[in-house]
């Protein structure tokens, strides 16, 4: 009999790495079991706030892989309703409890993946435990969300978060005819992500869509009544409502490993190589529970993304099933859409740039998505961040509308390969008028901050 | 008083030359003149097609700037009607023609810039004078197609060519009610800017479309009755028709500089370095008429596109104004629309890099523009061809529906850094379910690609 690989974690990292481990080895040379402390396997957590707001009808539709079709398909023993409580590295075991069955057995590996994701933040406030109030984390969770939606059919929400999640979760609400109030602690949504100034265009829009927008605004307490929340307490005031929603962002799940003596980085998550090995010789970690390189600031962040976590995971389950590869690190590109509004970054913003040592110069430009004489033209305005004096790009931002915001891909490119500004304004980008003005909104953008760079220099 | 700058052709190139020269220069410095044939200056020529299609109601949307504006704004001397007639290097002079006023004069220049853009192919074929043979080039010959069809909404259209132009101008036709029928010499269309795999996608999507698509099928002649055409003959058969468009391509306009001795490249079009500067001290050129360095095949080639003719036009004229501008090349990046479906492509096909002295491998995978179960994901095709051994990206091609071909940027400016393919596996692309699959189309056609490239290592 071969190898025994545990993995800790039935999500995204927990689930690829098992995948692509077994397609390094057939199940002869590996047994791999995977305990998931939920109902479901493998799903995709951000497709959530879209189950819930209506746009994707049964939740079956995110769900890649069930448990039953690992095991016929892929010899992965996926047992749901089964939590880790502990892993003993001397014992090369971990403690797992059928939360079904109630009962806990010890269960040895040859090799550990540990993909326990991430907890979402739920602070200590006065009236947290009060009925009506969600976080969304899980699909059990977005389930429960749902079905309270259905049942109660609210005519008001509190979304306590302006962060992409938070943002995600407003839209969500709209397509159930809720008022939605988002309440922000920053003085604009999303940042750091978005410098101020591009922020300020996510606000506009929001209170365009109908929402109220209460931002520099900290909650201190949830008011209830017989058990139930009726209102948000901030320092400002008090907004009665039926429900509340928390979008306050996540952290690292690392109890397990930190209790087991696994290192974690200098940013709590679990430090990882670029093979996704731990400090702990055959234990490997995926996913939100662990650190990211960021190439640009060249400093280890949390950033909590499904497109990591396939990739980490990926890589990680290469590597165990006894294949090479690497997982170079991310340059921070993230997306999202609120209503019609599509919202994408990458690299380092203003604040970050300074922070990461560098002197910044930006340029913001406005253009259309298409020709402006092209049916369906929207508003795209398109932010360049770059080292004064080298005219390296450091990052871009950009807002707009429909086909706005997959275009940060092109300079999530250019920053992979330390392009300087000055590269860009030629780079020969497609054009036709149902795709693109003559010049791309991200030529212009590298114009414009290419002048500033040169009348620095 | 200052230099003179003598300015030949109104369109993309020459216009961009001229502005870009008037920004490095004021009007006391430098005197600009420039001559165009037509009635029009600066306007979108790829724009035509959707003008025609009634996706743009009036000819005006297309046009940036008027001769009045040039002349009130930039004090650019731009004079519609005027044809010239040839260049004198020895006096530095240029013969013109003032078309509506039938004279002629000398106009001296201390610089010259040549936009003389590109002429249709029109095949000498029999009939081919007939009334109701359009080629569509300029806006002149837009307006007079569009008012052809006003006037005597024609039933069937026979468009002869099936590349980029022939593509755009039978969906403009679909837009009119007309019997669509596609006459393409290849055995695909767009060849050789598609693979023949690539391409079978849009013929297929064609014929969905309702159109008849004839393949590897040369037109011999045109049938006319009292001078109006009535048939298309082909070696095949006879093609009843009320209309015909010539779609067959445009080669580059250098009667005039090869009159003068201003030396040709290769390809036949005119050679210029990186600066934009032609063989000859003082004479530029730049646009259709010019050749362009490709970065992948490291050979020049001819590629009319808007989007080279606006760049190399701001080089050109940032130099004649005394500053200092480059050009740098090509990576062969164009995307078309027919009807709902999306074309693109960048750097080299499978034969162009045989052709090329390369040895390729290439993937094709199936994908969505969104997460599957996002509403509006539409299909999405992305073939990627790399370097055998080395595993250098060479090319891509993307068909697919809304959302498909602005992707082909990222491979752009990968293949501007000469990326291998095995670098892209784990790009940072953006991802939420709105627009794009958790693993991005682009990173699983890497992904398969770099299969192929490491299986032959």
């Amino acid at each position: 009999m071969g190898q025994r690989l545990v993995v800790i974690g039935g999500d995204a990292a927990g689930m690829s790495a098992a995948s692509a481990a077994r397609r390094e080895q057939g199940p002869g040379k590996l047994e791999i079991v995977a305990f998931e402390r939920g109902n479901y396997t493998s799903y995709s957590a951000c497709g959530i706030p879209y189950f819930i707001g209506k746009d994707v009808a049964r939740a079956d539709a995110l769900i890649a892989r069930t448990p039953e079709e690992f095991i016929r398909n892929h010899a992965i023993d996926a047992r749901t309703g089964h939590e880790v409580l502990g892993i003993d590295l001397d014992r090369r075991a971990v403690r797992v409890r059928n939360l079904r069955e109630e009962s806990e057995t010890w269960e040895g590996f040859d090799q550990l993946m540990i993909g326990t994701g991430a907890v979402p933040v739920r602070p200590p406030l006065p009236g947290i435990d009060a009925e009506g109030i969600f976080g969304v984390q899980t699909l059990d969770d977005g389930l429960a969300l749902r079905a309270a939606l259905e049942r109660e059919q609210p005519r008001r929400a509190v979304i306590v978060g302006a962060g992409y999640i938070g943002l995600e979760l407003a839209e969500a609400m709209c397509a159930w005819g809720v008022e939605v109030t988002v309440v922000g602690r920053g003085e604009a949504p999303m940042l750091p992500a978005l410098d101020a100034d591009m922020a300020d265009l996510v606000t506009g829009a929001m209170r365009g869509f109908g929402m109220n927008v209460r931002l520099g605004e900290a909650v201190t307490a949830f008011e209830a009544r017989k058990g139930r929340v009726h209102a948000v307490v901030t320092e400002q005031g008090r907004i009665p409502t039926d429900l509340v929603i928390l979008g306050l962002g996540v952290l690292p799940n690392t109890v397990l490993a930190a209790e087991a003596g696994i290192p974690l980085g200098p940013t709590g998550a679990i430090a990882v190589d670029q093979r996704m090995r731990t400090g702990v010789d055959g234990v490997w970690a995926a996913g939100d529970c662990t650190e990211k390189y960021h190439r640009i600031s060249r400093r280890h962040v949390r950033i909590p993304l499904g497109t990591h976590a396939n990739k980490e995971g990926r890589t990680a389950g290469i590597n165990i099933g006894g294949g090479y590869a690497t997982f170079p690190g991310i340059v921070g590109t993230a997306a999202m859409k609120i209503c019609s509004t599509e919202v994408a970054r990458t690299g380092l913003g203003e604040l970050e740039a300074r922070e990461a040592g560098f002197e910044p110069v930006s340029a913001v430009v406005e253009s259309t998505t298409r020709a402006g004489y092209y049916p369906g033209a929207r508003p795209i305005r398109t932010k360049l961040i770059a080292e004064r004096g080298s005219g390296r790009l450091l990052g871009a931002q950009i807002v707009g509308e429909e086909g706005a915001a997959k275009r940060v891909d092109v300079l999530s490119v250019a920053l992979w390969h330390g392009t300087p500004v000055e590269d860009l304004l030629n780079m020969d980008l497609a054009y036709a008028p149902p795709f693109s003005p003559l010049w791309d909104p991200v030529l212009i953008a590298a114009r414009k901050t290419w002048d500033k760079v040169a009348a620095g220099r």
